[in-house]
Order: structure tokens, then C-alpha cells, then sequence
């Protein structure tokens, strides 16, 4: 009788039956060559002896392991492990199944040093008061409209519909109502199927990447820039082009002289409330760029991730309103909307390079979230969604207001600033030679977290005395609290 | 004045405001080259009583578009279109921004024949009946479960955090009980780090594909096979090597063939209810394709997405639980416990794998839905899963065990097929030269959607008589209805 005493260990408490636990722990001996093919394996009355159970149990476990073709069984010769198994030389031996450890590495090579470099989300900051990016008040979010959207769907009988495979391309639904909001808040003349759906706007620019980029393709960025696109981009194989960026934009003459001397596959751009500069893309620019696009051939991708959060008259309407050859692909969002957590994007293009990005999202994912897209559909139908947006701007003016008010009152000649026409935070400059990094750290030890200036700008010998200050989630009470301990720690290193 | 009548058209019943409809016009006519630089632009009386409306509007319209930069105004001589934008040459006059339409085309070149030959979702038949793929019942689909997560998170103050941005690996509770869960179901010992959340299988083999694969990497699938699978590895550049699947699953010797002549990358399995054979993958040949793989390193992935639904004794535990070297990739989905529609799968590897995919599954798309998965773990902890799951595999065997005595009554002689110990559909080979395609067009005459044998086979030289009958979403009344139906078909052309 080959069968070690003590070699299956059997927890009461756990919630695998008992008869299951002793079936397992008798394959794991037979997978690591413990037990070897046509094995005896003890009579049933023994090992339940062995194991303190009763003598059905292990009957039941080794039905079990016949049902699975892990042992044969020969009337009145007994149970043996299956002899057409593979003999497996004996590894380290160890008691019940519970002792096996995952292994730490994998075996098998993964090809490439793919995608080492990206920065995973910071965790949470253990201050309580925190000058974030530039994010929205998840306080404020619309939660109560959402559950009410699911509330209806768990009494509506058309509710299964939804839960199946749907279209890839987004509910259309929510296209055909985001069509008519696109129409009336931004000169979008475009249809349903101009437009697909996105987790957030990261996918719609991974897709736009994957698509129109091969390897050593030419892309121009303005620095300093948004992180997220510059890494889809050189992902796909691109190679950066940064041009500068000053208070009407980006650069349009230094894109030019780049496209003279050499192909330009794609301009991407931020023309409101630029990250991180926060400044806007002026009306000549924006024709200049309309008018590059046609001359050179390239791809315009204008990310207005914000464009519904804007405080001074009203935002330009986009590049993609008035693009009459095709030269631009719009991404946009909902998740300053709702909140970052609700991932829910756009990608409007002219419909051939729709149809490809549908396809291509069906490979990464398949589809959304199609309750999600229902529900959003329905608020937008409904107002609720334009509702929302104009309290939640009238409460970010407001604390933009009280922000840039504050540090002007506080901060007097340490820092300099413009006022941002819309978006969620101020890109703060440094006098005195006050440095990001020293602020952020004197900052720390007084129960504030504030950025260190660090990743704003991709070329790395740049010497970067800016950050952004967000003011959208954090109410009066808490910027006032948040711009005191600032004035602290920068007059402490004054 | 050079401000041609009837140029503006105003919509009075649009929620754009009339003066942003003004406004937005005159760009549109200034960005089209019809207004040009240094244009006067009418008195604000005069333009005014062309429109009909109260001066007042116009005023508003001039002051927005001075506010954009797209006017100059000089005291005492009026309004003129600013004259440092560019000269644009005219283009077709139309009436209004209304009129104006998108472009059907891009203008840039979309660098390569990417997935051009994906296949998008069918429309919804237009049958009441329906013999689909595999599907489960969406009937059946605790939404209320969910609803009631949901109406929690309404309540409570702790919601905001997960309306934020958060772990891109996905949630620690829910990885925590997964990591619990699994260890119950598939006797898996997994810790939370080497769980990564993703939308669904696809996503998970999407991360997979491109993580390991290289140009012209050797993958080996079964034929016939998951096409969603097969497209991702060739989509990540890499070469099909196809191997046969028989009743006891994919062929081992076929696989070690292979690898004698070349380097194979990686093996994909789906060890249970095969798709779309059904038949499920013996345990000595688990353990000789872990030898194989510990011998020439390739990657096991192992989808095993309906592991939770099995009828028949126990599931065989997973390759991935016995996994001493880490070459085993276990991939899943709660896509077929909730429904389809609710996109959740996970990837189990080990951490340097996770890591990886962690941060490349960032740059597509950030991370999951938070409260989707906050609500997951709820439902794990509390065993709703674990209820609904035994309420749904004792209908679906039901359902299994209708269909199968239904098509051996109705069908005897005409069809052939093995029981399937789980999963949601029965692979039924066509006898006497009866064709699926030929069947499926019959059938579709009588009200009856049922599979025309396509797209099983990825060698399109492959004669294919068999068809998968998906047995889980229907009730018996319907079940009975189709497979009548389908007798009929098959009599009328037999």
C-alpha cells in the first residue's frame, strides 16, 4: 500500500465539501507523481479510518475521481490509480493539497519588454486634503440618477435585451441621443454612426493608434503634454514630435516646419483647457491646423475631454465641427461627467475608420457596458445630464474662483498664474526659484499632498517649475485649509 | 457690407440659444472662406431686422464671437472679422451651419488593412426562436442582485471612493474573493496579486496575445475552435498551427509533433464543454500537456469560461491548479453568470505576468468598472453567487437533458450527438448528407434561427456537417416549439 499517512489534510471549516477536499488532495499526489499510475489506492473503509470520516465520504471521493478518469476500478481487486497516465517524476513532497504553492514567475518567455515603463496609479495619498490633477468632485456625482436608470431596468421586461451581445459600436440608443447633444452643444453635425463608444477616452486613443500608426510613424504632441496619449503613441510604435505650447495653444509654425521636412501621420491636440497648461486652442489656430491637415495629409486627433466644463462665455466649437475633408477624429468623455470610475468615452470619425475601430474594439473587448450605455442614453434624453452639467459648473466656477482668489491673496509674488477658462485645476508657475519638488515635500510632512512637478514634460532635461493645482474637488472650506498650508510650507522655504 | 442676405437660418424650436445659433453661423461662413479676414460685419440693428430678433440677440452673438477671438471691434466703426485669421478660399455656399454635413471619408490613410475581416454581431434575428450559439438565459439573470448593489452604493458615504480613479489590477475586494472563490471551486491557491480584472475573455486573451506574441510566433488551437481566439493570435502576428480535437479533447501527440519541428509560443485550451465541440479535456491528457509544456516551454492559456456550469460529477480542477512551473494562463468570465451583456472575466498567472498586463491593460482602456466590480465582490462574499449558480446549472442541466431526449425522439436516425457533461449548447453532427446550411435556410422559412455550420472549422477546406444547438436560453415550451420546427425542416428535405 503505497499511500503515505497524513498525505490528505481535511479542513471542517471550508466551504469545499469533504468528500470533494479528499478527491483533490488525492490528484494532486497523482499529478505530482506521488501517486503513480496504476497505483492501489487504500480501500475505502481504511483510508476513512485514516481520515476520521465515514466510510461514504471516501466512497464518494473516489466516484468522484472515477467520474474524472482518474482511477480505474476492478471488481473485487479494488481502486487504482488510471495506469495510462503519464509517470510524472516525484516532486517535492508536501501535506494535502493546501501546502501547494503558485509559482512566482512564469516559465514560458514573454517576447518583448513590452510596456515596462508605464507608471501604475499612485495610491491613495494619506493626507486628507489633496491639490489632485484636476479631477472632478466624485461628491457631487450624479450617483442617485444612475441607480435610478437601474431601478427601472429590474422592473422593464426589456431589460434582457441588454444583457445579451449587442452592437459593438455602442447602444444606438445613446448614439442617437449623443448625436443630437453633440448638435446642439458643439455645431457636431454628425449621425449615430459617426460615432463609437469607448471606455473613456484612453481607448478611443488606443484604438486611433493601433490603427493609422506603424512602427517609426511621426506624431507630433505639444510639450508638456497629456502622458496617456504620448504612451498609446510611442506603444504603437510612433516617434514623438514635441512642439511648444504657449498661451493661444500649440505651436501651429513649429508644426509646419516639422511637416516640411518630413512625413506627419498624426497632430494630436488639446484645444481646451490643455493639460497640463490648461490654456485654449485660439480660433486662427484652430484654421491654421484645419488648413496644415489638408495640405500635409495628416490626422487631426482633438481630445476636448472637457468641453462641457467651461466657465468663460462659451467654449470654440471643435476642429470637427467644421471639418469638411475628414482630417479630424473628436474624443471625448463622460467620466468628468458622471465621475473618472464610470468609464464612458467617444470616438467620432467619418464612418470607414468607424467601421475599423468597431471591429478592432470588438477583439479587445467585445463590447460596453450595455445597461450603462442604456442608462446614459435615457439621462441624456431626458435633460438630466444637461441639468447636472450646468449645477456642477456653477459649483467649479465657483471654487476656480476661490482657488485663484486665494492664491493670490496667500501666495502674493511666490507663485504666477492665468485664470483657466474652464477644466478642473490651474497650472500654477513657481517664482523665487521655488521648486516643485521642495514644496511638494514640505507640503507632505504638513498633511498636504500637491504634485511635484515631475511628468509634465516628456523631454526630461526640461526644468519644470509649474504644476497643477486642482480646485474641483475640494469645497471652499477645504481650498481655503488646502492654500493655507501651501502659504505655510512655500513661505518656510522662502 | 459683404454679408450676404439669408446666409443665417435660425431654428427657433433648437435648444441651442439663438444667439450661439447666430454666432455659431458666422463662423461657420467665416471658417468656410466666405467671410473674410477684415470683413465688416452688419450693424447689430440691421442684422437684427434681417433675422427678426431683438437686437439684444445679436449684441450677445457679437460679444460671444469677440470672446472667441473670431471679431475685432473698434469703437464707433463697428465689428469685423478679425484680421489676422487666415485667408481661406471659398467653398460651397450653403444656407446656415445646418446645412453643412460630415465628411463621408477621412482624408489622412489609415496605415494598414487592420481587421478588416473581423466579423460584427449579427442583427437580431428576426425569429422568436432561437437556436443560438450558447448562451445563457437572460431571463434568468439576477438583475436584481444587482440593482440591489447598486441602490447600496446610493446610500452610502464610501461610494465616492469608488467613483474615482482606482486600481487598474481591479478591485482588491472582489480580487480577494475571487482568490477565495476559486480556491472553493477549482481548488486554485491563488493570492489577490495574481488575479488581473478584465472585460470579459476577450480582453484577457487580447492582454495575452499581445504580451507574448511576435511576428510569425507559432500558436497552436484546436480545429475546429474559438474564432474569437484564433483572431486575436493572428491579429498579434502570429502563425495558427491547428491540431484535431477528439471525445477526449485536443490531440497531445498532434501538439508534441509540432513542437519537435518548431518553437511553439503558446497552446490554447478550453478544457471543459470545448467550444465549440463540447467535449471536455481527459486528465491524462492535462497532465501530459503540462509535461509537454514544463519539456518546451511554451504558454498553456487555459479558458475555461463556463467551468461554472457542469452537470455532470465535478469539473476536472484546472490545469492552472496544479501548475508547479508557471506555464499555465487560466483566463474566465462571469460574463456567462450574470449575462453576457455584463462584461467581467479575469486573468490568473503569476505576478510578473499580472504586472505586465496590468500596465498594458491600463494604456487601453485605465480599468474596470469599479462599482460593477465592488458589486461582484459583494455577491461573492454573501454566496449570491454561489446560489444563483446552483439555481442556474439545475435549469440549464434541465434544459440540457429536454433537448437531448427531444432531439433523439424528433430527430432519431437525422442527428447525432454526445451529451455534454456542461456547458450551454449540444454539438450535433447532421447524418444522411443533410447540410447545416441547407437546414438553416429551411428552418428560417418556419420561424426557426438555427446555426448554418459556418465558422466552426478555421480551414475553410474542411467539409463541416455539425452545428452547436444551444440549449440555455430557452424554456422547454420553446425548446419543444424549435426542435418541432427543426424536424419538420429536416423531413422536408430528407
Amino acid at each position: 500500500m503505497q499511500f503515505p499517512k497524513g498525505l490528505i489534510t481535511i479542513d471542517k471549516n471550508s466551504h469545499v465539501a469533504v468528500y470533494l477536499q479528499i478527491a483533490n488532495g488525492i490528484i494532486s499526489h497523482i499529478r505530482r507523481g506521488i501517486l503513480k499510475p496504476s497505483a492501489a489506492l487504500p480501500a475505502s473503509r481504511i483510508l476513512a479510518a485514516d481520515l476520521k470520516v465515514h466510510r461514504k465520504t471516501v466512497v464518494a471521493a473516489y466516484d468522484e475521481l472515477y467520474a474524472q478518469s482518474w482511477v480505474d476500478a476492478y471488481p473485487r481487486k479494488g481502486i487504482f490509480v488510471a495506469k495510462n497516465l503519464p509517470d510524472v517524476s516525484p516532486r517535492k513532497i508536501t501535506t494535502g493539497i493546501q501546502s501547494y504553492s503558485y509559482p512566482e514567475e512564469t516559465f514560458f518567455e514573454i517576447a518583448n519588454d513590452k510596456f515596462p515603463s508605464l507608471a501604475l496609479s499612485v495610491k491613495s495619498p494619506e493626507h486628507n486634503l489633496v491639490f489632485n490633477d484636476g479631477f472632478p468632485d466624485t461628491r457631487l456625482a450624479p450617483v442617485e440618477l444612475m441607480v435610478r436608470e437601474y431601478r427601472r431596468f429590474a422592473r422593464y421586461h426589456f431589460t434582457s435585451k441588454y444583457l445579451m451581445y449587442g452592437p459593438e459600436q455602442g447602444s444606438e440608443n445613446l448614439r442617437t441621443e449623443l448625436a443630437r447633444f453633440f448638435g446642439e452643444t458643439r455645431g457636431l453635425q454628425v449621425k449615430p454612426e459617426n460615432i463609437l463608444i469607448t471606455k473613456g477616452v484612453q481607448m478611443a486613443l488606443y484604438l486611433i493608434a493601433q490603427l493609422l500608426l506603424t512602427k517609426n510613424d511621426t506624431v507630433i504632441v505639444a510639450d508638456p503634454g497629456y502622458n496617456g496619449a504620448n504612451e498609446v503613441f510611442e506603444q504603437a510604435g510612433a516617434n514623438l514630435a514635441l512642439v511648444p505650447i504657449d498661451e493661444h495653444g500649440i505651436n501651429i509654425n513649429h508644426i509646419e516646419a516639422i511637416c516640411k521636412k518630413k512625413k506627419v501621420k498624426l497632430v494630436y491636440v488639446i484645444p481646451h483647457h490643455h493639460s497640463p497648461t490648461t490654456v485654449t486652442l485660439s480660433a486662427e489656430r484652430r484654421m491654421q491646423l484645419l488648413e496644415l491637415a489638408r495640405k500635409y495629409k495628416f490626422a487631426i486627433v482633438e481630445d476636448d475631454y472637457d468641453y462641457d466644463f467651461h466657465y468663460a462665455s462659451s467654449p470654440i466649437l471643435p476642429l470637427a465641427s467644421i471639418d469638411y475633408y475628414g482630417s479630424v477624429i473628436y474624443v471625448g468623455s463622460f467620466s468628468k461627467t458622471i465621475a473618472p470610475g464610470i468609464r464612458m468615452g467617444f470616438m467620432i470619425a467619418p464612418k470607414n475608420l468607424i467601421a475599423r475601430a468597431t471591429r478592432f474594439r470588438k477583439l479587445i473587448d467585445r463590447q460596453g457596458e450595455q445597461l450603462l450605455e442604456e442608462a446614459m442614453a435615457n439621462l441624456l434624453k431626458n435633460g438630466d445630464i444637461s441639468r447636472h452639467l450646468k449645477k456642477a459648473n456653477k459649483i467649479y466656477h465657483e471654487r476656480r474662483d476661490i482657488l485663484c482668489r486665494l492664491l493670490q491673496e496667500k501666495l502674493n509674488g511666490s507663485v504666477n498664474f492665468k485664470i483657466p477658462d474652464g477644466g478642473f485645476a490651474v497650472w500654477v508657475e513657481y517664482l523665487n526659484g521655488l521648486k516643485p519638488q521642495e514644496v511638494s515635500a514640505k507640503a507632505a510632512t504638513m498633511g498636504l499632498t500637491i504634485s511635484n512637478g515631475k511628468d509634465y514634460y516628456h523631454d526630461p532635461a526640461y526644468l519644470n517649475n509649474c504644476i497643477r493645482i486642482g480646485f474641483a474637488s475640494l469645497n471652499p472650506n477645504e481650498l481655503e485649509a488646502a492654500v493655507d498650508i501651501l502659504a505655510k510650507a512655500v513661505i518656510s522655504l522662502s
